[in-house]
């Protein structure tokens, strides 16, 4: 690295050397060591900017500068402070580093917004420590709920409020009132995809949050004697999984972009080489950004999955065990985000997002939108993770003229 | 079971009681104690029965009556008398009893035959205790490969020549002369498959052992996000598997019996609900009883697995690790089997063996042939094996039927 960083790569550096995970990549859990010397050290910073820094009672870190004109508007932007174990540099801790790098660029060129303008540092997005995700949007928008909680534990056997006191907090304490100042959140993140470096596309404007559904499927044939069984005698389960994969990925191909399908789990039993697989498990992911095409391919692939089942003469049990709807984006506020990169001559591309992100909890209770930057060949949830500076620089510049719009 | 047992009945419930597993079904491996009581059983049984008994220096057991015409020529029928862990009672014993009760008929009814008459009791086929099938066959036919016995072991870590050792035997001790006498074998065994309880027949007429071939494949692709990787930017392991799959099946059945093709262990990595496949090994086990036939299949089995990786993007190494050749039956024996049911009035299939027996390994030095009674829904290897007796009783009077030609 240059020896004269920008700031960008400064904060940068400095951010990700805290959970360097000696078995790669960064490891920063919620309420851990590391998670609470991320916080810190972006409270530290938030304050030597000019801004106030408070936590909420989830965790959440906030650094805000009040309107002049009107103070009890609230644009705020950010990500999430956690990571998954062995993870990237990039993932949520961008969005974190974006918001207040453009905060700041904002206060120093044009002095005090006329809105208040806050960075929010998500305690919690991944679900890598708990069996929970979200904690942190959910808190501040009130929408979590806590019963669970109390029962949880980590790895280590750690609850969570054992762990909540020892990074500072008290899950017994009362939770900070829900947030409703807010009247637009706004969130840059990396694409976790391949799109925009295929297209050569140094931002996406995202336009929704996909839906998907996932099930667990289980047929059931007869394991048979792989020499001695005729083929006409034989009800072989992974054959039929063979089948019906073939099928319902030629009808999603057919309708094309957005819908994804992806098999990603499949075991055969007794899976051994001489025995006709008498049971097949496996799983089926199915995401698409429109409820109603999401749903129509749902259907389309349980009555696949049925009708070859039946035909091959074997039991199937379908279970829907995920279904979450698409969450569109604001739709004046992706406008602004594609006028922003219009003035600064950006080239975007306008997509929706295939993972989830806490814009997701934040959409169906503020304006919210997102604008992505690229993944290098696509990898994220890996210490591989990557985007080029200049990318990394766009997304800030866009932010910072959405920012302006709003705040200014 | 009737008070009064008729002979089979009777010494096959003595027998079957020898090597019962606490776990389930019968367990008894190549000179374990429950294998040498089963073989110091049918010692003092055929000796009781008025035949010499021997050991060979393998531990196959021979019971055997000489020849008043030509003495030097012997017609051996028998099977083996180890089983798989947790095995059935019949697979492998009924070939011995079979053979054993006909020669005792036989020799009831006609007295001494011109020919010798010999049944064995052959040491071990299954493979169940060390790294090596056909002990017994292959040493009476002097086609044993002595070179790497002297290293394996059993789950247990003893070693062969101590197993050897504990039952009675010398594993440095000369091997016994390979038979030069046999001028014919024949044997009787279960079907292992559900052939003939689908056609109602009581016996089966084999013309050959079915040649094999096995293959691991490995399909290489990429492993990405099952959200963000649109279906036209995937290389999908499992999409390119199952399409192999389904390509190969329909290419098998429109050939038709007796191909058989089966795709019975398939893993796929990192095998998770929300990741495109990056890879699946997969195993491919295909069998025909006639080598031109195998070949072929082979070869477009191989060709099709290339071109359908080359078409879905992906890396594939195809491994040929295992290719036996078919064994063809004696044509005369054959015709004598067919000729004995018929005469009997015993209905019968011609059909071929999709699984292994010690018939292959003779059938290279001696005229060989086998016949098959029915498996109860195909199963053995298993404690649920059975056949109806009346069946078993059918295979022994067709075996009779062929020695008194044979030997009388």
């Amino acid at each position: 690295m240059n020896q004269k960083l920008t700031a960008t790569e400064e904060i940068l550096a400095t951010m990700s050397a805290i959970g360097v995970d000696p078995q790669g990549g960064m490891t920063r859990l919620l309420f851990d060591a590391y998670w609470k010397e991320a916080q810190e050290t972006l409270r530290v910073r938030f304050e030597e900017a000019g801004l106030t820094a408070t936590y909420d009672a989830a965790g959440n870190l906030i650094g805000s500068i009040a309107g002049s004109e009107k103070p009890e508007e609230t644009i705020m932007t950010g990500s999430h402070v956690d990571t998954v174990r062995n993870g990237g540099t990039l993932d949520g801790q961008y969005g974190i580093l974006a918001g207040f790098l453009a905060i700041q660029r904002l206060i120093e060129k044009h002095g005090t917004p006329k809105r208040s303008l806050s960075v929010v540092s998500f305690a919690e997005e991944e679900g890598s420590r708990f069996p929970f995700v979200f904690w942190g949007s959910k808190n501040l928008i009130g929408s979590v709920d806590r019963s669970l909680l109390a029962q949880v534990i980590d790895q280590q056997g750690i609850g969570f409020p054992q762990a909540m006191k020892d990074a500072g907090f008290d899950f017994s304490a009362p939770p900070s009132a829900p947030r409703t100042d807010i009247v637009a959140f706004v969130e840059a993140h990396i694409e976790q995809g391949a799109v925009l470096e295929h297209l050569e596309k140094q931002v996406g404007v995202v336009t929704a949050i996909t839906g998907q559904k996932r099930y667990n499927i289980c047929l059931t044939g007869e394991a048979n004697h792989a020499g001695t069984t005729p083929m006409q005698m034989r009800k072989d389960a992974l054959e039929g999984a063979a089948r019906i994969m073939v099928a319902l990925l030629d009808e999603a191909k057919r309708l094309g972009d957005p819908l994804v399908l992806t098999f990603g789990k499949l075991e055969p039993k007794p899976n051994i080489v001489n025995v006709v697989p008498g049971e097949v498990n496996f799983t089926v992911d199915t995401r698409h950004p429109d409820q109603k095409a999401l749903n129509d391919f749902a259907a389309y692939v349980e009555a696949t999955i049925q009708s070859i089942a039946g035909s091959a003469n074997l039991q199937v049990s379908i279970d829907n065990w995920m279904d979450e709807a698409p969450v569109p984006m604001d739709t004046a506020l992706v406008e602004l985000f594609k006028t922003s990169c219009t003035e600064l001559g950006i080239d975007y591309h306008v997509m929706h997002s295939g993972a989830g992100h806490d814009s997701q909890i934040m959409a169906p209770c503020v304006p919210t939108a997102m604008l992505f930057v690229p993944s290098k060949k696509g990898i994220s949830h890996n210490p591989a993770e990557d985007t080029e500076m200049e990318d990394l620089l766009a997304g800030i510049d866009v932010l910072e003229a959405a920012l302006y719009h709003l705040a200014y």
